[in-house]
């Protein structure tokens, strides 16, 4: 070959190999190039979505709710079991199961010897007994595993007194009759449901020397009025005369003898004799069918306006009966308590997705699985929500069509209903590891109250996750609107930022986001469908807690063909999704300065003049919250220029875990020390009326009309400095992770 | 050209492209692929040891020591001015640097009216005065800011009485003299320092009805019994006769007025006159020269053999002068001290060196400033290590040669003097932050004791990271030998898993180590270097919170040649690069089986049987270990396997996190309710004498003697269930992060 023509062919060669390179370089990518950041996926987002089927639903709550499955039971037990092999299937489940058992101390009403409310005379001979239980109005009121009516936790004891009436029990109601000159010692206090806690209307009677508390749900407060058997389920969804609310009646939550402990078998447990936040008196609840009877024989003055209700008569103060009613005058009440504290095994059952590419962080979404009765709404209306999102999750994970970017934990907890006893004893165990990597916790305990309108609670950074879930999904019935469109209807609020919004609620401790929020500072929510509130005045659905709460009751008049409860569905599945698969975590930390401004303009409205009083300065709040809002919308915005780049893994991870922990740096665990678990500054209990930072309002309500320099304003100084360095730490988490 | 020619050119244009696309593709890394992942550089941590120069040390020494720096004195701000300037330095400063004050309660002698020991008769006709300062021996010791030696927060007062020899001031030593039938109501107890704390003895003591405290350094504990003025400084590294040991007599840590709250001008401060934690009479510091006229001429039996020091004479027990000494029989001692509390401003610098991947990830350097005189040694011997750390730090990230992988936060604190003050605002300022984002703390405050040996102090996962930098590290002299190997010739313990290996020491509260360890639950670490333990029994090194602390001291008789501190600063540069730059974080978290089994050995040993017969069963704690070992070697076979593989970031994120937050898994700030700050369930203060889980061993030792079911026993078993529970979040927080 010529030498210059192999040159040439040389050169052409080069020239080729060179484009080839060039080519293999830029052109094609390569093998071992990490893969685009797996992001929420619009396809699988709508597969799921479409899949949720709203007869599933039907036939899990119809399972769910074919018995009572009051915690601990038989029943409750083989729902454990139940449940564990949903989430074992081998082509619905999800990655594992198990179950987590505590022993746990419940208090139950002795089968042997039922509670029993009585007119008595001096002598003790029996006048009158009432009702024992609940009227068998549907045949599924009867059989022997439907609790009695009792007030759990109230102590055992067989006080006698005349009756009074106390409205709500409330310390106002207490301290109101006392300023009308009605004798309290020795009485038995008849309480209508609302107002205050269910334990505190016992606590409050106490103080006054009441001896034994009756608790009675009035049609006005739950039925619109409406009290005949005519107007009642089974007739309508209204509470029958015999219902009973059930509930526990203990002041705090988790299990009451190894508070900030796993309740293990061989964990160090208070003895019940010293522990506190029992009821101080027995305490039982009742029909209106037997308040009306004792209500509307009382003698004495009238009760105020704003005490009276449905039952039909004028409500009298008492003490005692009229010599001209129903009832003997002079007879006194008498209750036969015989609740009886047992230790009781009582289980979680926990399902989990692994994480595809963050497994270290968890969406957790729970709900309880232990009922009163039958607990079709309260709350198998949820967890049969919860069982088809399983399903449908579970089954893109076993076809291989789908893994979350983040682990997602599922959790049926157990006896929610004495006190959020599961889920706190699972807080307790795995604190570290929940505060270290737990993104969001959703609970959806009820899932549907009635068929209104959605209705969501939580903190600000839930938010527009919840909102961008609700915008995308239709709202059941023929309106054509989105559920957020729909929702703006029925409940919103003018926001400086954004106008016209729906209005979310706060969290308070009803359900089992309490120990996430409040204990573990998880940013939490709670999502349900509920009435239209012009149209009803009911405090809650009418059969809660009671035998009549039922598959037929939510069938006939909670929600005929669980369009409601697929549209509950579709929503926590779009957040669930959304919060486990998102490459930027969709949590608006910005959100809480609209709060923080709302807290603060409340504080320099209400209690302002009054700090100023005593020296105490709201300066450096305002400083606070400015750098809060400072430093969040400076994070919002680096993630929109973030988003705008092709940012790597580990600067999403860094801002995610800024959004992540934000929640956490409001925590302080030494700012209420007499609050079991609250230890979130912003949303402890307030029991001021200004809705503002809870340990300044409260520490103000207490130090009022106390002296200048009292405990009780320096305590007022104290919560001051402590919201403060709450909210300049959480500035501080949300400002670039190299700056101080 | 011909048709065949064409083709078979084509076929070979088409191979050779394809051969480029092949090399371009494979051959050629993509200029956007990811960087190899950093990881620590073995060249720039060779350039940083190297350049790391003793004669620069020697100067930063120079400068810090040449004037007395009290915290908050004039001197102690122009030297936060310096520190700043080097930090900011254009050539050799940091990314940045800032100071951050805080406004503490410190506490000082008063100048117009100076703190005075006396002998007085009955009609307080002072008969004797002793030395109210230091001897100027050296110059040094008589400037207008050498504070008088005074005992920092002891109450002022002018008490009197009979003088006692009380030894170490401790409760045995109290008690002992007690039964020994010495009156102690009303009396003077002079103390010498060790076995308790200062504060300690004069709580101790008024228990007993003591009115006054002296406290003074026996020549035994200090100078190997030596005491003549040509036995000591400026003739040798002894305490000359008239040194006398400053120090905070303030039983917590942190700002006195503000516990949890960072000290800004707003914060909620207490009531100083309700403040715990001061000792609740006077008390004040004196030399052994006026001891030994004081103790040498006191009546009474003779101390035990154990009390005896130093001084050349027989110590007795008082009460009261011999009526055949050198002072009048029949007087008394009378404590006149005047010291003040006083608000002041004292300040942090910090400087920051922004880390290239992992800027949220800090690990924090830091050493006090404030010194007691000129501070020479404590602690300016550590700020000299720690500027020429930054200088060569800083130098090569101006020059733009290297950018650690993490963050670095290099910390001068305030007031550690008076109660570790500065690093513990810092630690409440910042709570939140660090708690999410500190890899570990490294503490070097006296750097040189002497020039024996390394002496190592921290929790079981740093002791792998020291030894790594020990072992590649020259001691000083001519030994040869490594660091580590000169380390174990003086201080080795045989361990179960290495065989033999250095011993470390663990971590008390006496350093700015401790707010970050103890509240923070971050691993932490201190280095210096120190003493032949053969050659000398000297409690401390001997000028220590004297007046003769001083450069002259430190370049004759600590470190002449500053080879100590050279090795010391290399030794923490190493550790600090590697635990900035490693791409695995070098915590070897199983290093805390070793000490959590024998803990329970102890346990097991020394209070099971105590236990058994309380029905305390330590059956769940040997579970609980057990987890966490299998646990932690299930982490670090994962993590070799990681290793040999190519992990992408998040993988190593997510085992980095696990090393890192271990730690923080054992803090429960519900733990030791009545203990200031410390929430680590492994290292809170043990005032028993078995090592084990401190929590448990203290609780045994207060209900020993008391009736079974006693609350006492209840809090052994509550303590019993929170290391268990600690343990088992420990081991959780260890396990696969997907599994439950």
């Amino acid at each position: 070959m010529h030498w210059a023509k192999v040159v040439g062919s040389a050169v052409g060669a080069a020239a080729i190999l060179a484009l080839g390179i060039i080519l293999g370089h830029f052109a094609i990518p390569k093998a071992a190039d990490p893969p685009d950041p797996q992001d929420l996926d619009q396809e699988i987002l709508k597969t799921v979505l479409a899949q949720l089927d709203a007869s599933k639903i039907r036939e899990n709550l119809r399972e769910l709710s074919k018995e009572p499955h009051l915690a601990s039971s038989p029943r409750d037990e083989a729902l454990v079991e139940f449940i564990l092999q949903r989430w074992k299937d081998q082509l619905s489940g999800l990655d594992s199961a198990v179950t987590s058992t505590y022993e746990v101390l419940l208090s139950f009403p002795n089968q042997e010897q039922p509670n029993l409310v009585e007119l008595v005379d001096s002598n003790e001979t029996v006048l009158h007994s009432f009702q024992p239980s609940e009227e068998n109005v549907t045949g599924e009121q009867a059989g022997p595993n439907v609790v009695q009516p009792y007030a759990a936790y109230a102590p055992p004891g067989t006080p006698k007194g005349l009756l009074v009436y106390a409205n709500q029990g409330t310390e106002e109601d207490f301290k109101e009759l006392q300023a009308r000159g009605i004798t309290l010692q020795g009485t038995i206090a008849l309480t209508r449901y609302g107002g205050a806690g269910r334990g505190a209307k016992a606590e409050n009677a106490a103080k006054h020397g009441v001896v034994g508390v009756l608790v009675y749900t009035d049609p006005a407060d739950i039925n619109d009025g409406k009290s005949l058997p005519s107007e009642t389920f089974p007739n309508s969804w209204g509470l029958p005369p015999s219902g009973v609310e059930r509930g526990s009646y203990y002041k705090y939550f988790g299990d009451p003898l190894t508070p900030y402990l796993p309740a293990h078998p061989a964990s160090f447990r208070l003895d019940p004799n010293n522990t506190s936040g029992f009821p101080p008196i027995p305490a039982q609840p009742i029909g209106f069918q037997d308040a009306k009877e004792l209500l509307c024989n009382l003698s004495g003055p009238s009760a105020p306006d704003s005490w009276q209700g449905a039952l039909g008569c004028d409500y009298k103060l008492g003490p005692g009966f009229s010599t001209n009613g129903g009832l003997p005058a002079g007879s006194m009440v008498k209750l036969s308590v015989h609740n009886r504290l047992v230790l009781r095994n009582s289980s979680n059952v926990l399902g989990i997705i692994r994480g595809a590419v963050e497994p270290d962080r968890y969406v957790i979404y729970g709900n309880h699985r232990d009922s009163w009765i039958h607990g079709a709404v309260d709350p198998s209306s949820g967890t049969a929500v919860l069982l088809e999102i399983t399903r449908v999750l579970g089954t893109l994970l076993k076809k291989g069509t789908w893994r979350p970017r983040r682990s997602i934990i599922f959790a049926s907890w157990g006896a929610e209903e004495f006190g959020l006893i599961g889920s706190t004893e699972f807080t307790e165990e795995f604190f570290s590891k929940l505060q270290e990597r737990a993104v969001a916790y959703l609970n959806v305990d009820i899932s549907v109250f009635a068929n209104a309108t959605l209705r969501a609670q939580g903190t600000p950074p839930v938010q527009s996750v919840i909102f961008s879930a609700a915008k995308e999904i239709g709202a059941p019935g023929p309106s054509g609107l989105s559920i957020y469109d729909n929702w703006i209807r029925y409940s919103n609020r003018s926001s400086p930022v954004y106008g016209l919004i729906p209005s979310m609620g706060t969290l308070g401790a009803g359900s089992d986001y309490a120990p996430f929020i409040h204990f573990l500072g998880i940013s939490s929510m709670d999502l349900a469908y509920t009435y239209d509130k012009s149209k009803t005045s009911a405090r809650i659905y009418p059969t809660y807690h009671t035998a009549f709460d039922t598959f037929e009751y939510v069938e006939k008049f909670v929600d005929p063909g669980f369009s409601s409860h697929q549209a509950v569905a579709r929503t926590a599945g779009s957040v669930l999704l959304r919060l486990s698969d998102s490459f930027f975590l969709p949590l608006n930390v910005s959100d809480y300065s609209e709060t923080l401004r709302s807290f603060l303009q409340a504080a320099q409205d209400h209690l302002g003049a009054q700090l100023q009083q005593h020296n105490i300065n709201l300066g450096p709040l305002v400083t606070a919250v400015e750098k809060f809002e400072k430093a969040a919308a400076a994070l919002i915005q680096h993630i929109t220029t973030l988003q705008s780049s092709s940012p790597d893994s580990l600067q999403v991870r860094t801002v995610n875990d800024q959004l992540m922990l934000l929640e956490r740096a409001f925590l302080n665990p030494r700012a209420f020390p007499e609050e079991q678990y609250y230890s979130h500054v912003l949303w402890a209990p307030r029991t001021s009326s200004v809705a503002t930072f809870p340990g300044l309002a409260n520490a103000c309500s207490r130090a009022e009309g106390t002296s200048p320099g009292s405990e009780a304003w320096a305590e007022v100084q104290r919560q001051l400095s402590v919201v403060v360095m709450a909210l300049e730490g959480a500035a501080a988490t949300l400002r670039p992770v190299a700056d101080l």
